[in-house]
């Protein structure tokens, strides 16, 4: 599915359920996630080095979008938060690590992340390429520990590691980041573009989705039309990015902009311009929308995320 | 349990079957996680630069220890070597992706590696970070592969990725080369040192071992003395390490030699003396040994590995 060609004059679909609150939405499940987290870094009972920067980058102020998109997809589905936390937490970890190493000085070489110094920065490179290992070890140790998920569920859980390993390796993250470093310098075509940000960015987004279908026990039905919501969101965080890179505020977004221009990178603003760009970031939120319109109000947080993604500031 | 006093004057205890061939053992099994690996790499079908660098280490010529005292704890309480490969395989994967970070600039600025330069030296330092990453990733990818594990047995594989994530992580490996790390220049006390090997190489040879006895499930009496044995195996392999460090043959190891005096690290032969250290190494191995006396000819293939150890010129 090539999601790269703009159609323009489309508005944003309304959402007929207009009462749902997303703010407090956004904040109940933070709140949630983040008591998960501190439960088990605190649960280390080791004051560490290692553990002091797992535990810096972690609580650094990251929106959370994958654990709320899991939990949100699990909901649309029939199922409840608290029984995806463990998967939910997870990808926060893994999505921890990946920006940790992605800073390192032999990668995008960046000093400031989420308003604060990068964890090589604020410690040093070697703890930093270790904090980011532990990291997603623990992701691992967490969706196989006995005592946090519901072991009669087992093979569902071996899925969902599956999908998460999958999203984050050589056929997804892992080559998409790859991609993003050779391409410095290169005005890399659209289909290309996308490419490389479905692989980067949209892989554990989309995995996030999966788990929570999975976990929720979703229909296969249901699974295939979450499957294009997620491939349609994905891309259009990542075309927001790219304008937030031109236009944001640095002092809201916690890190610099007009980064991308400065190294030469691809984005959609430069290859489409900015106006197309945001039209384009429409559509495919509107393209999100129609895939989860055969689902009924358990699915409002899904619909309010696929909006707040192209109205975010940071 | 402390085994860092060295008891003098013993012998190394004679396998009673003595026609057990270790040689042919390690070829037939090596050639078994070899091909089990190569055909992993091969269905990437992908020859992108991250799965170069990837087979690039993983294939170096590595001595597949981890993958066979797994096989063997599994035969040794009456499983079989196809059953546990996929964890063979990943604890190899994992074993690699250390030692790739461990060599990079950041920490031990290593260029050599079983005779070949080192990932980061043959590629650059980006792509050895994500390989490193990539080949961590695809551990956990086997290991909830359904359809390369039993997957009536999935609460069984389900403690293996929670024993190798724990082992791993920053209760383990991470820490011990967090520590290996801060503690050069500085001469350890024995404790310290073992504390140290302990987290950084034991716990991994320990969860191979333990990966073994539960998909071959064991009982609690087997796992409790094949525990002992791995504690003491895992010691003896880390001394071993540090004598071949100093008397070793930079030719048959494929790395340099005198480089942990170089650097000032902490090491057995300078903590108690190089012969001491010799005559340490064959008492843990003893103390290994004994522990698995309550099990029949099928621990053979450990018994012989726990004597290859000490013996192993590279």
């Amino acid at each position: 599915m090539s999601l790269s060609c703009p159609r323009m004059n489309q508005k944003m679909i309304k959402n007929p359920a207009s009462s749902f609150d997303l703010n407090s939405y956004l904040i109940l499940k933070r709140k949630k996630v983040n008591a998960f987290i501190n439960e088990i870094l605190n649960s280390a009972a080791n004051s560490s080095r290692i553990v002091q920067a797992m535990h810096y980058s972690l609580m650094a102020g990251g929106k959370r979008v994958r654990p709320i998109l899991c939990i949100a997809a699990s909901e649309a589905v029939g199922g409840n938060a608290d029984d995806v936390l463990p998967a939910a937490c997870a990808l926060e970890m893994i999505h921890t690590y990946s920006l940790i190493h992605d800073d390192l000085p032999a990668m995008d070489n960046d000093y400031l992340r989420r308003g604060k110094p990068t964890c090589h920065v604020a410690f040093d490179e070697a703890t930093a390429i270790l904090a980011g290992d532990a990291l997603f070890t623990l992701a691992f140790r967490i969706l196989s520990a006995i005592n946090l998920i519901n072991e009669n569920n087992s093979s569902n859980w071996l899925r969902v590691i599956h999908k998460i390993s999958f999203a984050a390796g050589y056929n997804g993250m892992i080559e998409g980041q790859m991609r993003d470093i050779a391409s410095e310098g290169t005005l890399l075509s659209l289909k290309e573009l996308e490419d490389m940000h479905s692989l980067k960015t949209g892989a554990l987004i989309e995995a996030s989705i999966r788990c929570g279908t999975i976990l929720g026990n979703g229909s296969q039905e249901q699974i295939k039309q979450l499957k294009i919501y997620a491939k349609n969101i994905g891309l259009a965080f990542q075309v927001t990015d790219d304008i937030l890179n031109v236009e944001g505020n640095p002092a809201v977004m916690g890190k610099a902009v007009g980064t991308d221009k400065n190294r030469k990178k691809s984005t959609y603003p430069l290859s489409m311009g900015l106006k197309e760009s945001k039209t384009f970031a429409t559509n495919i939120v509107n393209n999100a929308l129609k895939a989860i319109e055969i689902f009924d109000n358990k699915a409002d947080p899904l619909r309010a995320v696929a909006k707040y993604i192209i109205k975010r500031k940071k």
